[in-house]
């Protein structure tokens, strides 16, 4: 009989997930798995994807229909993506050794790194490919202001936005200085650390004339900053929040700058990117076209953290303090 | 020569505005008017249109760039629509006892009372048709929530949502159970009392399947629980937010429910009607016919309030305190 290990949900948190006591957030449970049946694989996870919008579907204070998939409720095991390997197939499709990945997207080829699909070739490519072409419908007119751009999904924006779309400028804003230098690596005009005193004197510089597009990760202030640093008729795609995702709403300071939609004429779409799951071939073709023409850099754009599976939890809670750059993977010791 | 009296911005307010005192917002002062020269006329104004945009036009917080029109500041005369007669006239385009209205609209025929310039075939209708046609792109099939439904130009939104295009819904919203029983009787299946401590279940009672459609004349709250009752793709055509205009906007409570922007894919879309003034043509053709086929009611739809020139302020300011019902106009005495 085979036993895994599964991370249950044990509480929902209303502010960071706790690790120990009473309030813990998940508990680690030991289970036995049924025997295999024929149609059926069974797999081995070998990475996870640590992604913010994880804490969104653990939330005490969203209602299941308001969520853009089933939450995680209480004594639920813990939903991640990841890759996994294949180790016992009673199915025609698969054999022993293959891998299991995202089915919307096509396999790598071998050369590449299996953990972009997680990436630049997975939901998180797609989520900046999607949000800059079809929900913003962004060209190379267009003066952006991108977000988290240090993380997975900035820092693919970033580059989508400046290397294949050729936008006019692209700003960046993230949470340090060595994140910034890199976010210019990429291909950002200019980027800027939103904890820096003069950050708010440093986006007006950087948007003299105003921005025409905002692609937000973050919401909160710096969501409620840039309301007020779209000219007439700019866009705001709303693609993550993540500044609020460890407060309970309530207890949140709030958009304040509304007004300036109205009299600035501002639009907003906000997105989700399991909606666009048929993009996914387009979007590995064209970002795999890009890597061969050198116009997108995948070194850098991910850091793989091994851990046990114990560790779990604690490696994705550091992605809501500001400690990685790209996007963040775990390997399963 | 002759003289006027001019109502002059003393000091902006940060909450309502005030009327006596060292802080008071505006100051009366006499004037004498230079000789009429050719091509000149001079005008009397008879009415005054009261409406909420003002009380933006002199917020000390908003940057004059970040407003659609130049602010009013200190020492500038007041502006607000009006109607006026022309009184002398050294031009060859206007005679002694000519109407003068917002130049964009067609002059309504004798029989109407003029003031009707000033709401159902002015910029307030003209706000209502625009938002809902050519900003929202409304069709029979939404069903929407219309805040401030009592108001100028919510109450010309129920009608032409209602009666001219026949969507499947319309769910208003106001201050009184008075004005709601008026909202119903222009169209409105149902209007909520935002008062009544039933509010939240009454919406969504009246919402089971979520709305499609939010047409905002108020922010604040109601703006922020309507993110919560759009369902999925839902859109929010943002036209006002009087909730806030009395406030400096740091210290309103801010908007908390952005994130579900996000999760239900939800679209939000700021304008201002003087974009439109194009459509004024169209506009009062539509709604002239749907008043002659008596889809359009526009009796009970203006407030007109006799008052002295000295008393001006004092009337535009009950609009902050929700006592009027559909266009409210000042008559000078």
């Amino acid at each position: 009989m085979v036993s895994t290990r599964q991370w249950v949900l044990a509480k929902k948190p209303t502010h960071l997930p706790i690790f120990d006591g009473p309030d813990a957030t998940f508990k680690l449970v030991d289970k036995h798995l049924p025997e295999l049946q024929d149609g059926e694989v069974l797999i081995k996870v070998t990475h996870l994807s640590n992604d913010p919008a994880q804490r969104g579907w653990i939330a005490p204070d969203i209602k299941p229909e308001r969520l853009y998939i089933a939450p995680v409720e209480v004594n639920d095991v813990m939903t991640s993506g990841g890759l996994a390997e294949v180790v016992e197939s009673r199915s025609k499709s698969f054999k022993e050794g293959d891998a299991a990945v995202q089915p919307a997207f096509p396999i790598l080829g071998g050369r590449k790194p299996q953990t972009l699909h997680l990436g630049t070739f997975g939901l998180t490519g797609l989520t900046a490919y999607v949000g800059l072409l079809d929900v913003g419908q962004i060209t190379k007119d267009d003066v952006l202001v991108i977000s988290g751009a240090a993380g997975a999904t900035g820092s693919m924006a970033v580059q989508i936005a400046k290397k294949i779309i050729g936008a006019k400028k692209v700003v960046g804003i993230a949470g340090t200085d060595d994140k910034c230098r890199w976010v210019e690596s990429l291909g950002a005009d200019v980027c800027l650390n939103y904890k820096s005193s003069s950050f708010a004197d440093d986006l007006i510089a950087a948007t003299p004339d105003y921005a025409t597009f905002y692609f937000d990760n973050v919401g909160g202030e710096i969501l409620d900053v840039m309301i007020t640093r779209l000219g007439r008729g700019g866009r705001i795609i709303a693609c993550g929040a993540i500044a609020d995702y460890n407060s309970v709403r309530s207890k949140t300071s709030g958009l304040k700058n509304w007004f300036e939609i109205i009299a600035m004429r501002l639009s907003v779409h906000g997105f989700v990117v399991l909606d666009f799951l048929a993009k996914a071939s387009e979007a590995t073709k064209i970002l795999l076209r890009a890597l061969e023409e050198g116009k997108l850099i995948v070194d850098g754009g991910e850091q793989v953290v091994e851990a046990k599976f114990e560790d779990v939890p604690k490696t994705w809670v550091t992605l809501f303090k500001g400690s990685n750059t790209g996007k963040l993977i775990t390997k399963i010791q």
